[in-house]
């Protein structure tokens, strides 16, 4: 059985949203990515968070198929803190307030018994970290990445040199176009998919994602364009592209994919697609944690239904 | 074989788009939409210009599989006009001049060749006249309309009267948004099926469409979402909506699809989207002027494989 390495923040958040409010929950790019793979694969969390870090939520990464080996509790540390505000119709959002504490400190290390993983996600972090975590492990037989508009616009040495070590790069459409230069998104992807990415996944929120492999072989068949699931119960899309991530990730180890299996890459973004609905219609990560085998095979039934003509 | 009937406005565009920029160039709602359906069926076009309609767009039209018998050329009248320009990112246009012109005068006449028409689209009008239109039709098969927040907003009554009489609305997704009142998309479909339309399209430009049909039986099988074909070619949008209801249409009327035939809208929305990606390639009609049948079967393959996972 293959296992899926993930590294990246850990959290605790605060939403305000027209459907509510919540504070101090479970939250951070890592924590989505592991929970949403988890239904999948089994996952090797690497983070680290504060000695204020509530047990009940080392609780809810325990729950699921998530080895926690990886978590560093560091003493007189402070866990990341996010406090954000959406939108009324829920595709925007302002950050109110953003504490780094512990991630602006040393990254954590990765356990020894983590560094064979076979599938590996770093998601959004400083590409400089992204970077030792890569030479930390043996040979990984896929490497995917997130990013973010910080390190595009002030960290791109560093983030080119990661690209240029990764086999997928999954970003939002803004991330995109700011990465490329181009506002056309299918030639974004191309832009992008040469810095390194043979895979370049476009989040496109609300409207879906696109998938652009570079397969010479392929000619038409190399670009994949899927719809969000539809849904009228859109509660908090905090963790959305992370827990989309997560899918795609866990699919892939699941299968085993190789480097060259455009198929699990596809099939991969109907699981992506299915477990970030899933985290859009509750808050923080409630989604995920009420989400069994049944509910899932359920929800990707009716997704393959609505996007067939 | 079925006919499909169309009225709506036939005019005379300017454009100014970053790819560049056209004068006095054939434009209006039922000429996309009749060049559009022309593809894929026989189309009765009813519409009205003035005498300064120049005789080579007279020839457009008539070089599809187009009847303009109730194409009306009033004498002392002038075309309408439209004047346009789009923004860099092509996803926002503002309207620099619009002359109504032979628009605000008195409506065509459906001539009485063509009152017998099985299928019919009624183009964005205002509501009035579209219940006038339908009091000389002879019990069509299947109606659909367009509208736009001008009705919206200021002719509600009429147009909840045009909504009461017809099968399919198709309209874009702020329209969707005002006429429900609703700002999630699903709900907004639910709320305006309620109103009278079994099928409710609504278009979302460059990222899709969505299609609810009002199906008791179907249960999860009533929506339908599919992603705009995926290009780099975006020269002008203009008339977009407009080919993609023609597209539309055109393969229900070319398959005499029944008012209960939900395969059939499921197919049709495929040749809707690839008959309006030929048309944002080029400026004003020529996407579709200059589509054959071979480049359209090639579209809607590559189109397919692009929405399959």
């Amino acid at each position: 059985m293959a296992h899926l390495l993930v590294t990246g923040s850990i959290g605790i958040d605060s939403v305000d949203a027209p459907t509510g409010s919540r504070r101090d929950c479970l939250g951070g790019a890592a924590t989505y990515f592991a929970l949403a793979a988890g239904k999948l694969c089994s996952v090797r969390l690497v983070g680290v968070v504060g000695d204020d870090f509530p047990a009940e939520f080392v609780e809810i990464l325990t729950s699921g198929r998530i080895d926690i080996t990886g978590l560093e509790i560091r003493s007189g540390s402070k866990t990341f803190r996010w406090h954000g505000r959406y939108s009324q119709d829920m595709n925007s959002r302002v950050t109110l307030d953003v504490q780094l504490n512990v991630l602006a400190e040393q990254g954590p290390t990765i356990p020894k018994a983590f560094r064979n993983s076979e599938y590996v996600f770093l998601a959004n972090n400083d590409p400089a970290l992204q970077l030792e975590f890569l030479d930390q492990l043996k040979r990984p037989k896929l490497v995917v990445c997130d990013t973010m508009d910080l390190w595009i616009e002030h960290h791109r040495n560093n983030l080119l040199k990661v690209l240029g070590r990764v086999d997928g790069l999954v970003i939002n459409d803004s991330e995109a176009r700011h990465l490329s230069g181009k506002d056309n998104l299918l030639t974004a992807a191309k832009c992008i998919s040469q810095l390194g990415p043979r895979y370049v996944v476009i989040k496109k929120g609300e409207h879906g994602v696109i998938l652009y492999a570079d397969y010479a072989d392929y000619a038409d068949q190399d670009v994949l364009v899927l719809p969000a699931y539809l849904t009228e119960t859109v509660v908090d899309p905090t963790g959305a592209g992370d827990s989309f991530a997560g899918g795609l990730m866990g699919y892939l180890t699941q299968q085993e994919a190789s480097r060259d299996d455009l198929a699990a890459w596809r099939a991969g973004l109907v699981h992506a697609t299915v477990l970030a609905s899933h985290t859009v219609e509750r808050f923080s990560v409630d989604g995920l944690v009420g989400l069994d085998d049944e509910k899932l095979k359920c929800r990707l039934d009716a997704y393959r239904k609505m996007i067939q003509p």
